[in-house]
């Protein structure tokens, strides 16, 4: 019988942490047991919820003394029938997190998903090899760049910025996640106008630039407008899954018509990861399920910048978007938020070669323009892939030399 | 200019939520100011958002204690104009909240609706007046029971069950949130089986049951599948909106042709709630929200039951949708969990009389069966409206009598 195992993080009060988890077990399925006629037990038992493991942790005092009371910390693995659900992510996650992200201090650490169900799940349509492809670029890691303080500013703005990023040798480059569907710069117009300037650059550079356009709007518009896009030109789609829906996410990337990458945001993600007693784990909710429903990229804060994910939960999601699957291809992780060239030794070294590199500021903050910033970032790449220290290499590219002295050496 | 004002608790460990607030107010939206030219300054003050106030509160202790650092503890309120988004609630959740939730101790306590933005939201469709015209219950609290360990259970049970709740007198029936399209009990079987059933007790009773059935599935078929229910005689739709989305519900709400009532069910929304440092508060996320976006009746953490919320958020989240609005119809706050007749006066001083007394184990646990458990919640509720003591009554109510040496009396 096919199951999915659900790990849980939990702060009990009861100190009985086997109680809690075959409550749980039954609770989220058959409801009751012991009490049932041998009769019912036969007919539920191919629905019940069955206890895994349970695995009392030490005692966490820090916890203790902000809940002002002795708590049994422990892991609980509880596994639950996949006949009990539908295979969409909307039924799993009411069924394994509904009711119990309400009952106290329990965070949903982890979910496997046998092949079975994996295989109900398309996983990335492009991923990594898809995306390289479509960029012809191969042998090192992505780099991606950000508009700028675009709210407020029209199309010749946007341009000018594109250009600018283009031209340094940016691979991708994203709409701002808060930039939607306005007067100024509207949805179709920056499409247009950036396949025009794109095919532009890369005459100049023979190097393609993806722009990835922010799909915004009502959800049961984003089919109809994601097509859209793809008919006008756009390379990519930017979209801020955690304001919509999962399974909202699974349907585009699901769409044969939409067959351009998709780029998650983890906007409003925080929301549900940032508590260590409530909510859901990092790696599940930006890693696994992301790529289960098909993102191409993931970005998510990097363990460097002000905005930051602590190191081990930044990894986490990496691993998780880019270890073998027999189901999903693989997905680009993107750690954004403090990135200028001087950490791209460290970025490689923690995130390895199927990465993107991603940087706002550390690009258009470069003291030469935007395209001196890229040409920056690309400088560090190379070196830091031939293991040349960024100060050698700088010697020889006045754009890192600037970069280096703007943001500091190598980390 | 119109704009939203949005409240966030913060621990701020820098000491300065001056500077903190301007930060938020600008990474939000232009992204910088004081460093632009004066031309581009005029060009962006539209776009800019503005720090309203901030108010530091008493430090705290225990969250000092917590973080194992000093704290500064504020409410900082930002104001956004509304022509920075798009009228939906993925856009304004990415502006006020995106990137905001992932940055450290923050959480979105409050966030107003300006008048001519709160009419681009539907509210409920029938909301609490058109949910007591379709009842023809006016001068009572409405009773709400729930199926009890459905799942593996066949169309037998599923009747049986109902017929027992219809004939107790209660007022809806929803579906366990838990229960999913299957093969034992196919979606389109159970609206057929509850139609005629519920037709037939209304034959016997004079009183009309609603039968609220789980919509599930994927996103972009439900609108379809909403409208085949309200085709095969559903009488309200039951949905697991945290696990889809809000806006996935407004567009259920906004179909003209889905004319019954919609009841959201809170599953996984603890997710977001629960944090006291992250996410979103009770009252937004279960109140406001779910209002503007058409719930009819709303779910919640009754503040009584195992499953508890603190009195506070659960009459916070009552107030948000039932309190006057120039622009929404009220909707019915359905507090759950741990509900067992001798609560009834305890629900009705609380939660008013606009509200549903809403039970699981309180109804079918009843030593006479779920039809006597439904009969002693409204003889409860009828003592309870006439200032009777429910111990006086349960002399001249068998069932409201075995109710109260069951559960215990009156609270």
């Amino acid at each position: 019988m096919s199951k999915v195992i659900a790990t849980y993080l939990v702060y009990d009060q009861k100190k009985n942490l086997a109680k809690k988890a075959e409550s749980i077990a039954l609770g989220l399925t058959v409801g009751s047991w012991t009490d049932l006629p041998a009769i019912d037990q036969q007919q539920l038992r191919l629905y019940k919820g069955e206890v895994v493991s349970i695995e009392e942790l030490p005692i966490d005092q820090q916890a203790d003394t902000y809940f002002d009371r002795e708590l049994i910390k422990g892991l609980i693995k509880i596994a639950y029938p996949t006949r009990n659900f539908s295979a969409d992510l909307p039924a799993i996650l009411t069924t394994v997190f509904g009711k119990l992200s309400l009952d106290g201090e329990v965070k949903l650490i982890d979910l496997d998903f046998p092949v079975e169900l994996a295989k109900q799940f398309p996983g990335p349509k492009l991923g990594v090899n898809g995306v390289r492809e479509r960029l012809q670029v191969f042998d090192r890691p992505l780099l991606m760049s950000i508009f700028k303080s675009i709210i407020g500013r029209d199309l010749v703005f946007f341009e000018t910025q594109l250009r600018a990023q283009a031209l340094g040798g940016v691979d991708l480059v994203k709409d701002d996640e808060i930039l939607f569907d306005n007067t100024l710069t509207p949805f179709e117009e920056r499409i247009r106008v950036a396949r025009a300037v794109l095919n532009e650059t890369e005459q100049q550079t023979g190097e393609r630039t993806l722009y990835a356009v922010n799909l915004t709007g009502h959800t049961f518009e984003l089919l109809d407008k994601a097509k859209k896009a793809v008919e006008l030109g756009a390379d990519a789609l930017l979209f801020n899954v955690f304001t919509y829906g999962l399974d909202v996410l699974q349907a585009l990337s699901e769409d044969p018509e939409i067959n351009i990458p998709i780029l998650a945001h983890p906007a409003f993600g925080g929301a549900v990861t940032s508590s260590t007693f409530y909510g859901v784990s990092h790696s599940l909710w930006f890693g696994r399920f992301l790529r289960a429903v098909g993102a191409d990229l993931v970005l998510f804060p990097s363990p460097y910048g002000s905005v930051a994910l602590a190191k081990e939960a930044a990894l986490g999601i990496a691993k998780e978007l880019t270890q073998d699957s027999a189901s999903w291809k693989t997905a680009f992780p993107v750690p954004s938020a403090g990135i200028h060239p001087a950490l791209v030794p460290q970025l490689l070294a923690d995130f390895q070669l199927d990465s993107v590199i991603n940087a706002g500021g550390g690009i258009h903050g470069h003291e030469q323009g935007a395209a001196a910033g890229g040409r920056a970032f690309r400088q560090a790449i190379t070196a830091a892939q031939a293991n040349i220290p960024l100060s050698q290499a700088a010697k020889e590219h006045p754009e890192l030399a600037t970069a280096l002295r703007q943001w500091g050496g190598q980390k």
